[in-house]
């Protein structure tokens, strides 16, 4: 079995941003040498997610629209009384999840021609991490 | 290290479609040989998703008419621009999700009594592909 | 390759319960003695989830509010023309999922600092089963 381990860490100008993160997986997957397997790309963060969706930043909007009106921004969440404001970034979390995992095969993201991988921040403009894992043979 | 990797097609009849594929994932553990492991069931589209849940047609009913609440179909979603027609399927896959990952024990899918595993069509009467990836030993 | 298999079984004593699972999941991999690999969290429900958030309670209140808002109680879900009166359980399963799967770096959960696992109970007060599976070297 072999295993490979990356990290990225973002910093978005934005409160809000969805990042295309799929050569950096590509990447990590290519340098693994890993033929057949699977790969774990995680947000280490519960106010952050990650998903698989189409690059067209039209949709990216109707997306981030569409997050805000099913996981708003409400200043009475409970979750406020500790001190925090974003109470939403942790629905929208819970909505796309924080992990995706991806089949290898033959070396490559086994994934379809549209399909690509973003990382969601839903609460941005300080240092957040992600952790890229691949395992197979 | 074992692994194996199935894929499958769909052209449904219907626009939004869900199909029980329990049997087909049972049937690539099995014929994978591994005894311990995972199993990966992945739509390769972004109008797609993997479920599981109930085989029953009443709350597949339900599930389809929740769905169509929470992320319905409208003329004004950003992506339409591009000619799409599909901005709804593309935020009923981030809702379901395009993928699930299954136990394998004992060279069996390790599920509860009650758990099915779903291909969910949000926009088909097309080809389109679907990835099982085991890998365990 | 190594692999280890535990089940937790929950009875709880609310309708709706979260349980902080990560102590548990965290022994399972410290008992497998895997280093590098990934442990899988899944729920063998339709009608309980798993998610990783923060343990914080006024924030699994506000959780608790939101997925009741987004998945309701109705009486009228076609699903309970069976006898079933748990429509909204399924759908919050949906929203939620049934499974995590998670990184092991070093022998540990690769999560970050704020990140805990729970076990998302919808239709408790009864026996409901999880499986913990880990997987790597």
């Amino acid at each position: 079995m072999k295993s490979a381990t990356h990290y990225m860490t973002f910093n978005t100008k934005k409160h809000r941003e969805y990042i295309n993160i799929t050569d950096e997986v590509e990447k990590v997957v290519a340098e693994s040498g890993i033929a057949e397997g699977m790969v774990l790309v995680s947000a280490m963060h519960i106010t952050a997610g990650v998903f698989v969706n189409d690059a067209e930043s039209g949709l990216l909007a109707d997306i981030d629209d569409w997050l805000e009106a099913l996981a708003p921004y409400r200043d009475e969440y409970r979750h406020h009384r500790t001190g925090e404001t974003n109470g939403d970034a942790h629905l929208k979390n819970l909505l796309v999840h924080h992990e995706v995992i991806l089949p290898i095969t033959k070396g490559r993201l086994d994934l379809g021609p549209w399909q690509q991988v973003y990382y969601a921040e839903f609460d941005g403009q300080r240092r957040k991490r992600l952790v890229i894992k691949a395992m197979g043979e």
